[in-house]
């Protein structure tokens, strides 16, 4: 969902969307595949790269990829870093999106990622993307500028629900369990989140959940 | 041979080594793994990982990954970044490095990157990895502390040498050619660069060369 709206913003700036799917042995990769290309259809997207880096899941530490650590049930109070938490995911997926955009000449990298109303992952937080930006200046041939845009770092969940309806981003094809491929758990920490932000947003959401 | 000799400084330094392999679809692949292989039982590391990111290859834009754009002649004089840049390529590697850091709890991530005598890749220059390592401290958890080491990043290849012999640095391990897998060419930017580095050094390449 936060990837939907990000796109439908980043139609509003740019003038040529390429799209990019990385799969990182999570247990619902192939059904967010599917919402990937489903998405890219729905804003014309020409250039569009899947990526798989399954180390990740080698690598392990995560709920998210390792089948011996259980997908914990939402709690939305609770401050720690959740066990859903993949290792510096967000780095090894924009380092990706740096190398595609030098070689085809894009100039801004666009990630859905939120901080506050979110899962306190620390590489959704804005002073990690302002780091990882001035590292991308270093690393890259000097006439290469590529800035990372966060436009829904800063917004709720229902305010993400809100700004998607108003730009008419389509929800309907995304997909947030962490869990299941068919029908959305409704209790992970991502299906949670997403029920609040439509719940305090006053908006139906269009998925159907098992709860 | 870079990595070899800064693998034999990091045992010197820390209580236990593991020894990350990454292909990208770099023409010599085969060889290159075998050579990983070698130096890790060489230094009797345990924990080891070969991860194969070959989007790099499907994002092109190098004459290493892609088969369309030759492999040049050194040109040791000329100052324009070559075409054996892999666009952002250092930066992929140490992402990884650091996912798998974080979770087996290592403190340092060594890569042999050397600035001066070198390419002039811009991923290779100590402000690059100076802005990765303050990158990392924002993007992983607040108890990770994670420093990049680049003990060779100054010193010409000449110097390179001779501390791998001081080490005791198994070199005839190594494999350098962009070229080939068996021979080395002797003439690609990477052999040339070695093949000065003996000669200005005094000691004779265990290598041997098509040339």
């Amino acid at each position: 969902m936060d990837s939907c709206v990000t796109a439908a913003i980043a139609t509003r700036e740019a003038n040529e969307l390429a799209f990019l799917h990385v799969s990182y042995g999570q247990r619902t990769e192939a059904r967010e595949r599917k919402a990937f290309n489903d998405i890219a259809d729905h804003f014309g997207a020409e250039k569009r790269m899947e990526v798989s880096i399954a180390h990740l899941a080698k690598i392990g530490g995560s709920s998210l990829t390792d089948k011996s650590i259980e997908v914990a049930d939402a709690d939305l109070e609770n401050e720690e870093i959740p066990t859903s938490y993949v290792p510096f995911r967000n780095a090894n997926l924009l380092c990706i999106a740096v190398s595609w955009a030098e070689v085809i000449g894009a100039s801004s990298i666009y990630i859905g990622a939120v901080a506050e109303d979110s899962s306190g992952y620390p590489d959704c937080r804005p002073e990690f993307f302002g780091a990882f930006e001035a590292m991308v200046a270093e690393g890259t041939r000097p006439e290469t500028r590529i800035s990372i845009k966060t436009p829904i770092i800063h917004l709720s969940k229902a305010e993400i629900v809100r700004m998607g309806m108003e730009l008419k981003a389509p929800l309907e094809l995304t997909w947030s369990c962490y869990r299941n491929e068919e029908l959305a758990c409704g209790t992970c920490d991502s299906c949670a989140l997403r029920l609040r932000g439509f719940e305090q947003a006053g908006v139906e959401d269009p998925l159907s959940y098992e709860i």
